[in-house]
C-alpha cells in the first residue's frame, strides 16, 4: 500500500454523501468541520496533539486515479456529474490545526475544515484516522515518559504494532511526546528519531557459549556495547560473562560498555543486583537497560521500589495504547454559510449531553497566568473574537454556569493555525526536534495537579459569552416535547 | 510511506546482528526460525491465522536502496562489506507458513524461515507486525461474526484504526474471518471486499429538515435506501420521518427501503420499537443496522435480550481489538546446520515454563476423527516425519506425560505449507472470497466446546515422541541449579 492510495481511504459513506450533495446541487455549499474528542485517554488530565504532519501529506496527496473513477463507476451508485468532478478533483479547504505536542483537551476544535460541503464531508475518515492515532500514541508516551522522571525511555514496539503505519508513525508520535528514540529504522531514515538496539536472544543462540556471543558483540561495536543478559540466567551466567567480555575485549581497546539488558524475570531486584555487582567490578558507568511489557504503571512501580534500571524499552504497551487502544475523536458539523456568506451555526443534539456538539466557526485561546506562566483555561470562542488581556476575563463552566471565576494578569494564545488556504498548504511542519522541545515546554506549563495518572485535575475549557449564548438558544429552540 | 519502504521497517538490532553474523563469519550458516504465539487473545479457543498475503509481499519486495545503505553507511558503525552485502541483497530463505483463515493454537509454528543467518535473522520485525496485527484482527473478527448467530456484521472502524495499513488489512482479515463487509473503501478496490455505507449525521444537518434530507437520500439511492434515524430522536423523529420518505420517494418508483440505521441510545429496547413500528407500516422487509462501540460480549447480550436486529456495524472494538489489543508473536531461532547440513536444534530456556521455545525444525499435522470431521489435536512432529493414520495413535501431554490418550480412526493434515523456495514465492494467495470460505469451514471443524468466548476448552497441541524426546534431552542438558 502507498501514500498515493489514501485518497481511497475513506468510509464509504463518505462517497455517497459527497455524490448526493452534488446531485442535490448543495456540493459547493461552504461548510465547517470540527475534530475533536470526548474524554482523555486512560482517565488523564490531557491529550498530547500529533499526526498533523500526515495530515497534511494527506490532503496535499489527494487525488483520483482513472481505476479509483472506474471502480466507483463500477458500483452503479454514482452519477457521471460527480465522477467528472472526481476525476478534475482540486483541494479548496482550509484548514486550521493545534499544532503538533499541545497539550489538549475533551470538546475544544483539534482541527477545523472549512470549505465546499462535497470535500470538507470527504476528508473525515483519514483526518479522524491520522490525529486519532498519533494523539492517542503520543499521550502515552507522554504518560511513559513523565513516569520515567527523567531516565530515557525507548519505543521498541514495532512487532506489536497495529500495521506497518503505526509502527513508524507511532514512534514519531511517541518521539515528539517525550520518547528518547525507537528501534525502528524507518522512523530514524524517515524523520530522524534516533534508532537504538543491539541484539536479540538469537545473537547468544549463534555462538557456543554466551561469553564467546559477548565478546563477537564487543569487537564488532566497542562504542555501543549493551548485552542482553537473560539468555540463561541474569545473575550466574548474563552478568559474569558480560563482565568477562567487558574485561578482555573493551578494557584492552581502552573502551567503556554501554549497558547490559534484561528482558525477562523480575527485573527490579536483578536491576539492584546487577548494579550492585557492575559498580564492584568497576563498571559503575555501565548502564542498566530494562525492558519486556513496560507502562507507566509499571515504570512508577520499579522505581518506587528502588529499581536500578537507566533506559527503559518500552514495547507493545506503548505502540498500541493498550490500556486505552481507542481514541474516539469525532469530525461534527459545526456551521454552514448562506448564499451571502452568513455563518449558519450547526449543532448536533444528543440525549447524552457529553455528545451535544458546540456551534460556529471557532477558535480556542489559552489562558496563561502571567506570573507562573502555567496554563489557566482554555477559553473556545467565535473564530473572530478577541480576548482582551488587559482587563479582567469573567470564566465559568459551560454546564454549571453558576460556576465562575475571574481572571486578571493573563496573557492569551490562540491555539488553532492556519494550515491550509484555499487547497494550498501554508504551513511548514517543523522537524521532531523542534516539536519535542516545543511539547516539552508545553508540558512545564501545566499544572502538576493535572499530570496524575489517575484522578487529575479537570482542566477548565468554557466558552466565551457569545458562543455560549448562541449555543445555549440553539439548545432551546431543538428541545422537543 | 509506500511499500518499496518496508525494507526499512525493522529493528534497529536486526541490522547490528546482521553486520556481526557477517564480520562473524557466520552470517551464511543456515537456520531455522520459527514464529508463534504463546497464548489466544481475549482467552479464546483459537486463534484465526491471517497476514500471509501481505508477509509474500514485504519479502518479495527487500531490497535495499542507495538512500538506505547511505543512511546506514553514516551510522559508523557498519562494515563496508555488510553495505556492499546489502546493495546485493537477494531473498534465499525457504518459508513455510500456516493458510490464511486457519485455526491456530499457542505454541505451534505458523511461519518456518529457513536461510542464511543474516536473512532469516532481518525479516524477523516485519514478519511479525504482519501475521501478528491481521491474525489478532481476524480472531476478533471471528468472535464476533460468530456472536451475532448468522446475522451480518460490517467492518466500520477505520477512523479508530491503528494507521492507514491497520485499517486497510485489519478489513481484510475481518472479512476473511467472518465479517460481511467493510466501510473501507480501499480495501474494497484492493481485494473486494465488499464496501457498504450510506450517510452520517451531517447529512442529515445538511438540509433544511431530516425529512428532506431523507427524501434526498432516497432519490439518490433508491435501490439502497439505509437511513440513519438518531440524529434528533428516533421514535418521535427519525423513523415516523423515514416511514414518510419511504412512502412519499420509493413507493411511487416500486422501490422497497433496505433499512434503518440506529447508531445511539439503548439500542437493543429501540429495535423493538423500530421493528413493531415497520412492520405495521408494511415495511417488514426494512432492515436494522446497529452500531456504537459494539463488540462480541454486547452482541451477545442484545441478542439474548431480543434485539431485533439485521445487520451489525462494528467499528473501533473490532479494528482495535480494543479488549485485547496486543498479539504476542515471536519469532525464534529453532536450529542451525553444521557445516555438514546436519540439523543442531537450538531451544531458548527461561524460568518461566511458558516461554522455553519448541526446537528442530518442525511440521504441524491436524488430526480429524474420520466419523465426525472435527479436529481432535495438532500434533508438532519433525518436519520429515509422518503421521500413519493407518494406525493407532498416541496423544500425550507434553507437560503432563502421563495423560495420554490413544486416538483411532482419523486422518491428518499438514498445516505448514511451503511458500518461498530458494527466495522465490511458490504459492499463490487465494482471492478473499476463498480464504473467507476456508474458514467458515475450518471453523465448523472445530467442536463447539473450543467456540465458548470463556473458559473454553484446552484444545491439545502436543509433540510427537521424537521431537518431545529430543526437547526434553536439551532440557535436562541446559538445567543449571
Amino acid at each position: 500500500m502507498n501514500t498515493d492510495e489514501l485518497t481511497m481511504l475513506t468510509d464509504f459513506y463518505e462517497i455517497t454523501m459527497a455524490n448526493g450533495f452534488l446531485n442535490e446541487g448543495i456540493g459547493d455549499r461552504i461548510v465547517y468541520f470540527d475534530m475533536f474528542f470526548r474524554s482523555v485517554p486512560d482517565g488523564g488530565g490531557y491529550a498530547v496533539m500529533a499526526g498533523v504532519e500526515q495530515m497534511i501529506e494527506y490532503l496535499n496527496g489527494l487525488r483520483f486515479t482513472d481505476g479509483d473513477i472506474e471502480y466507483l463507476r463500477g458500483k452503479n451508485m454514482f452519477s457521471e456529474k460527480f465522477l467528472d468532478y472526481l476525476r478534475g478533483f482540486e483541494f479548496e479547504c482550509d484548514v486550521w490545526s493545534v499544532p503538533e505536542g499541545t497539550p489538549v483537551f475533551p470538546g475544544e476544535p483539534l482541527v477545523t475544515v472549512r470549505g465546499p460541503a462535497i470535500q470538507a464531508q470527504f476528508v473525515e475518515t483519514m483526518i479522524l484516522l491520522t490525529i486519532n492515532f498519533q494523539t492517542m500514541i503520543a499521550t502515552k508516551a507522554n504518560r511513559i515518559a513523565r513516569a520515567a522522571e527523567g531516565r530515557a525511555v525507548m519505543e521498541f514496539g514495532a512487532r506489536r504494532a497495529q500495521g506497518a503505519y503505526a509502527a513508524v508513525y507511532g514512534a514519531r508520535a511517541a518521539y515528539i511526546a517525550g520518547c528518547s528514540g525507537t528501534s525502528n529504522v524507518l522512523t530514524d531514515k524517515k524523520y530522524g528519531v534516533p534508532a537504538l538496539g543491539t541484539m536479540a536472544h538469537s545473537w547468544v543462540q549463534m555462538f557456543d557459549s554466551e561469553l564467546e556471543a559477548f565478546k563477537a558483540y564487543a569487537r564488532n561495536y566497542p562504542d555501543d556495547t549493551t548485552l542482553l543478559i537473560d539468555t540463561y540466567n541474569v545473575l550466574r551466567s548474563g552478568l559474569p560473562n558480560a563482565i568477562l567480555a567487558f574485561n578482555e575485549v573493551l578494557k584492552p581497546m581502552g573502551k567503556r560498555p554501554k549497558g547490559v539488558r534484561i528482558d525477562s524475570g523480575d527485573i527490579t531486584y536483578l536491576s539492584k543486583k546487577c548494579r550492585a555487582v557492575l559498580d564492584a567490578a568497576g563498571y559503575s558507568d555501565c548502564g542498566i537497560v530494562a525492558s519486556n511489557s513496560l507502562d507507566e504503571y509499571i515504570i512508577r512501580d520499579m522505581l518506587i521500589q528502588g529499581a536500578k534500571i537507566d533506559l527503559f524499552g518500552v514495547g507493545e504497551r506503548l505502540i498500541t495504547s493498550r490500556s486505552n487502544p481507542v481514541m474516539g475523536g469525532v469530525y461534527k458539523l459545526a456551521a454552514v454559510e448562506d448564499e451571502s456568506g452568513n455563518i449558519i451555526p450547526k449543532i448536533k443534539i444528543s440525549e447524552n449531553v457529553a455528545k451535544i456538539t458546540t456551534p460556529c466557526f471557532k477558535q480556542v485561546y489559552r489562558l496563561f497566568d502571567s506570573g507562573t506562566s502555567k496554563a489557566i483555561a482554555d477559553v473556545i470562542t467565535l473564530h473572530d473574537e478577541k480576548i482582551d488581556a488587559s482587563q479582567p476575563y469573567e470564566l465559568f463552566d459551560p454546564e454549571f454556569t453558576w460556576k465562575r471565576k475571574r481572571v486578571e494578569g493573563f496573557f492569551a494564545r490562540p491555539l488553532l493555525k492556519r494550515i491550509f488556504r484555499k487547497g494550498k498548504c501554508v504551513y511548514e511542519s517543523p522537524s521532531v526536534e523542534v516539536l519535542r522541545e516545543y511539547c516539552s515546554m508545553q508540558v512545564d506549563g501545566l499544572w502538576e495537579e493535572l499530570k496524575r495518572f489517575e484522578n487529575p485535575h479537570k482542566y477548565y475549557v468554557d466558552l466565551s459569552e457569545k458562543l455560549w449564548t448562541i449555543k445555549n438558544d440553539m439548545l432551546r429552540t431543538y428541545t422537543v416535547d
